[in-house]
């Protein structure tokens, strides 16, 4: 389990922010493993990200370290971080500020669902990562609409969800996944390939908290059979784009791209086969930055902080 | 000087295609440099490209070789391959066969004009490219509706031919700049970032003949100002794209393409640099590729044999 | 079940070799679906590789083809290739021009054996793509000296057998494995991140028939440890590389390679997770390469069909 | 004229450095243009680099800012930055702290002198750089032990010197270019495919300031030749590294490195050829770098801040 606390911030720019929110860290006490920060001069805009242990494992460093004079809290705690007391006194810095905050605990991993239709490259791959340990999370059940991964789930040992969609039985079939995602307490869902356009009324459930994967180099070849599309226009590279999902089909904030040299030598077959490769990455990339909280949306836009 | 001829044909799949082909040249003598063929199978078509020494150098593989039986000709010629006596033969084969073809003797370099505008950093890659041997050609002319690429010219001993366009100005323009691409026997117009868009007309004259450089992953970002457009949409990744000219604008075939990855850091700006790194690259391989007669162009698409 | 043939071959590069190839194949009536060929000039050597159709699927091509006025055999043959009487009057050939060659049915898939330690990444991805249809042949068996895989091994349905080794057990072990491979006439051997060096008696016994995965951009890091290696030598990117294995450590044919950029922020564990996506890719590329016969091994380095 | 300054530190990790080092440029009113950090947790270090604007200019952003209460310095200062009293203040934390620094006002560019030799893609590349504004410095002079260059220089204005090296004249060479450079105040150093080994005590004289490309995937292929190399020994990807310059041969730490795809078609002369657009784009970056004080150099490592 992870014992980081990370806080994803942004807010209009301005003097001092760094200078102040580092004092606040300092005073309580962090022991900080990792911080960055962005500001967009464009649009006047600030965004943080600062990770710390929870856990207080006093280092050779620290006890090298003379009391800081300023400091009215002492510094190296003799236990843990006081999360709770750090976070009463931050809410309001971040309030006077006018910030958007995001402060995670790692004390527990995310709940995670994934979607699927009939392919099973991305998800036998998210689930071989998962194993592995390289996400980390709780994947609390795979729905699909078809039941090809029925067995895969079965052998990772993670519930499996049959909600089949014939024409007119979406809401219904929806309806049912929402109710069991609430149930389940699902805080990011994955499509990995989920041949299904979801409503709008889904998509409103999980702001900025649905990831999809197309099979294409966004903004180009939007929509239906890319790889076609892609053949059809002659291109030399081929891609893929993870995103987090919004109302507009293929236009969420893009997280992650990449892409494949291809030549006149490769049919449609050939682009699918080198096409599967890059949305594995993008997408498996797209949801351990996710998990990681490395991620800041903006506008229809992402700060990946890396 | 190059010294090998090239010979690029396409025409309908059917079998024995190679054998004809390799036959006759076989027959006349041809000491194969390389020979490189591809059959796009959904379209039922068929593109091959030899290349062989015009002046024969006899080689140790050579003289070890027994004279082949079902010769009639003799197969190592004495001296130079007889280009006239090939060519009639095989004009003869690829009416049969319906093909399309083109040879060329590598005996003289192909005439190349460069237009460009206010951006230099095309002209001035390929210009030393071209210095340096690495473009095989002779630059006849620069044109450019702006002056800064003249000091440029002079230094590489280039002519240099200014053509200001104004509002209503781009026919007559148009109509000089043809005139002394005529004059010049201009066979191939590369557009170094040149910021006009040319008329059908022009286009027409040079079929398959003018290579443009457009600074986007095309089909993404069409147009004017595809950095802006890029960066607005957050995509990860930003590209160029090599094309032969058409009537639609960035519409043509695709030749070459390379992308690379950006952050949210990056600003318009710092797009506008990286960009250049991939426009120089895109545009001089194509020019590269074309000047090699390494290019078959086939409706909107084109195979590019390495 | 493929149903093509792919011929291979490589000798000393004379005049007339794709000729008198392609004449022979004419003649049998081959339906040729690929041709490719490489000149290496320095060497004076010249490789080729065939494929053509087994099972004759007359086409619309066809149908519209006059028969060829120079042709004994009738070219269009009503029923199936003859594989035998074509190979009969090749083999000839092939000893004229002093030919190495080798003719390759795809009337059955290869026979496998992967072989793997406790990390299970690679072999996980081999699996999933050999299930997905993308890799055509049979695995055989699975081979490891921990027991890590065989769960893995179960869910895919595939035999797995367990040599452990200890200090003194390697050659026992050897022999064993040895022998089961013999028994199940497997014909590759692929090492997915199996962490034991082969004796030189196992590896002459499966020549240009063991492939290997080895998680550096050789020649650089050869050896343990070469994440370790390449983060104390503050490289910029990393790399993994696929390569049939000889009897020197990490010095035989290079297959396939590629790189992942990495920063100043990644540490040895970074290096390790990104590693994993580059030794996926290489190695499942040399396998799919190779079961589609599409490399030819030539003293320590490797043509690659494309 | 870049009108910012950039502090460069480093130093033992220990809790507070990010707050006390910005709270001090807040209390001087700096406005933060870019700030990045990077803690290497395995040696326990601390790397910042912070660049802030040196002429004030008050933003919309600024204006609508109440005065921070615990601040006792005015902080948005009427005029320009206090770069003498910032700096005195900023030296006794650094001495305090252990830290390793370099302030540098952005009030003028660092003078470079360019060294090459017979290959002029590189330099030619670096000037045409400089020429359209992307590489901010002054360039003293362009040194070299052949007179290729000259007319280049002559043409983008640049003074030439040439010190020709012949058996047994490096010392008085090396000795006239050290001379010349201690005369014009160069600053940086960078070897454009110089083809001659600096000597040790030429390297002293310029400690983390001579910048050089090698033409391989460094570690691999040190040396002479590596083109050669790295045909020889059958690699897929070629590379390019830039570096500062070391007493110990193709050693330094590596700034950049970037690789290209390749063949079994390529021959030693097109691994020159791509190998070049490797080159320029290497060592133009680590010049960038370099002059925009991105890169902290420790041990035989680098942080490049993005």
């Amino acid at each position: 389990m992870n014992t980081s606390a990370v806080l994803l911030m942004d807010c209009p720019d301005r003097r001092g922010l760094v200078a102040r929110v580092s004092a606040l860290l300092y005073k309580w006490g962090a022991n900080i493993l990792h911080a960055d920060q962005h500001q967009d001069h464009e649009l006047g805009l600030f965004f943080m990200r600062v990770e710390w242990a929870l856990a207080d494992a006093p280092s050779l460093l620290d006890r090298s370290l003379a009391p800081h004079p300023d400091s009215t809290t002492p510094r190296t705690s003799a236990g843990d971080f006081d999360l709770q007391g750090f976070q009463a006194e931050f809410a309001a810095l971040a309030a006077e500020l006018g910030m958007r905050w995001q402060l995670t605990p790692g004390t527990r991993p995310a709940k995670v669902a994934l979607f699927c239709s009939q392919y099973l490259h991305c998800i036998a791959d998210l689930l071989e990562r998962w194993r592995s340990g390289e996400l980390e999370c709780e994947i609390a059940t795979i729905v699909s609409n078809h039941r090809n991964a029925e067995s895969l789930a079965r052998f990772y040992g993670v519930p499996f969800e049959w909600t089949p969609i014939e024409p007119g039985t979406r809401p219904a079939a929806e309806a049912l996944q929402l109710d069991l995602l609430q149930l389940l307490g699902v805080e990011l869902v994955v499509l990995a390939r989920y041949m299904q356009v979801l409503s709008p009324g889904f998509v409103e459930r999980f702001p900025s908290s649905i990831i999809n994967v197309h099979h294409s180099f966004l903004p180009a070849f939007t929509g239906a059979r890319p790889y076609h599309a892609a053949h059809a226009r002659g291109v030399k590279l081929i891609g893929a784009t993870s995103h987090y999902v919004t109302e507009v089909l293929d236009d969420g904030p893009i997280i992650e791209q990449d892409v494949a040299r291809i030549s006149h030598r490769d049919q449609v077959a050939d682009l699918v086969a080198r096409g599967r490769d890059l949305e594995r990455v993008v997408l498996s990339r797209a949801v351990r930055w996710h998990l990681d909280r490395r991620i800041l949306r903006y506008g229809n836009k992402t700060v990946v902080f890396d």
